[in-house]
């Protein structure tokens, strides 16, 4: 299965990208397909310094949708609009999104769309046969771009089509020492995506860093 | 301290009271004051049989908050507005909310009221020198009540009183392997709140039982 990830050379897309790699095809893609391509780079250097095998390419976000079958948008919520106006080819694909509108103000707030969260807004403006999820949303990007620190992370997955939603659990499993929980559709992705807002307010207010989530 | 519970002979008050009434004097408030003593007396029963010493009393919900310098709300959302209108003598004391405003639809979902969130509510109706928090919204009451289970449970903290939040901390950290956390303040209390529905979903969706929160 081939992973495409629109704004992969982000601290997130990176993050994912470096985690995914060793395990399946991932494709890294921008809006410049050079910053694409040194991020590839850049990330199989220090992949390969560890000794861990890795395939990684990098090409434009268009293309990295082209050439997958699971789209993963590693873009912040701002530039989600945009972003999937000028994309096109979603048809059949299972669409990830990892997105969390949030604002800073003295302290993170979340502050959905009117659709009810970004993986609602994501589920508007994609074609009815694109099956979206929303997963991957707690990632703390200093965490999974440190290879050599061991994970011990809950992801939580919510979709509405239940083959899908297998998939992505699937590919969630195979970063080791993460686990994915299915959190029900995409109606309730908001108590998702709130966490993250959550967990920066927790690592300021306690002087943690990049804190992950467990269920137990 | 004295904590006071109101509607401290549901499940979750229940919990609240065993795991709390080894470490201070704990009032189990309930609209019959019967009902406070029965509920008393099983705690009370529960905790002897295993040795742990403790200090529980059962009284009216009214006398619980007369009684205490710290007011636990272990109320079903339902029943809030009714029952903080036919209690009174708030003033100066510290009140807790564990409530979590939410439907059971097929699924869980997180419904506050207009406010913005159950403690924000709270934070309304009662007098303005009242030190609200919220806390202990995540408490499977099951496994509070199971007490040869060890507890291994964080617990998200918001207020916007620092000494009071500091000394409902403190309260928390007095139960083994309960870890209290610095929220952030009761405006962000919503993104709490809904952890409740997110672990009910979680629980059903991936058979888990009283599924807790850990932040690492």
């Amino acid at each position: 299965m081939k992973i495409g990830i629109v704004g992969g050379t982000g601290d997130i897309g990176e993050g994912i990208a470096m985690r995914l790699s060793p395990h399946h095809d991932v494709v890294i893609g921008s809006r410049e397909e050079d910053k694409a391509e040194s991020s590839c780079v850049a990330c199989t250097a220090a992949l390969t310094e560890l000794g861990i095998p890795c395939c990684l390419t990098g090409f434009s976000n268009q293309e990295a949708v082209d050439r997958s079958d699971i789209v993963i948008l590693a873009i912040p919520f701002r530039h989600l609009v945009p972003t999937l106006s000028s994309l096109h080819g979603f048809e059949d694909k299972i669409v990830v999104s990892p997105i969390n509108p949030m604002e800073k103000r003295e302290f993170f707030v979340y502050t959905p769309p009117e659709e009810g969260s970004a993986a609602l807004l994501v589920r508007k403006m994609l074609p009815e046969d694109t099956r979206i999820c929303s997963a991957f949303n707690t990632v703390a990007a200093n965490k999974w771009k440190a290879l050599t620190e061991e994970l011990d992370l809950a992801v939580p997955v919510c979709g509405d089509d239940a083959g899908a939603k297998a998939t992505v659990m699937e590919l969630i499993r195979s970063i080791p020492g993460v686990k994915p929980y299915d959190a029900g559709p995409l109606a309730v992705s908001c108590m998702v995506e709130c966490l993250t807002p959550l967990l920066l307010n927790i690592a300021r207010y306690n002087k943690m860093k990049d804190v992950g989530i467990q269920f137990r």
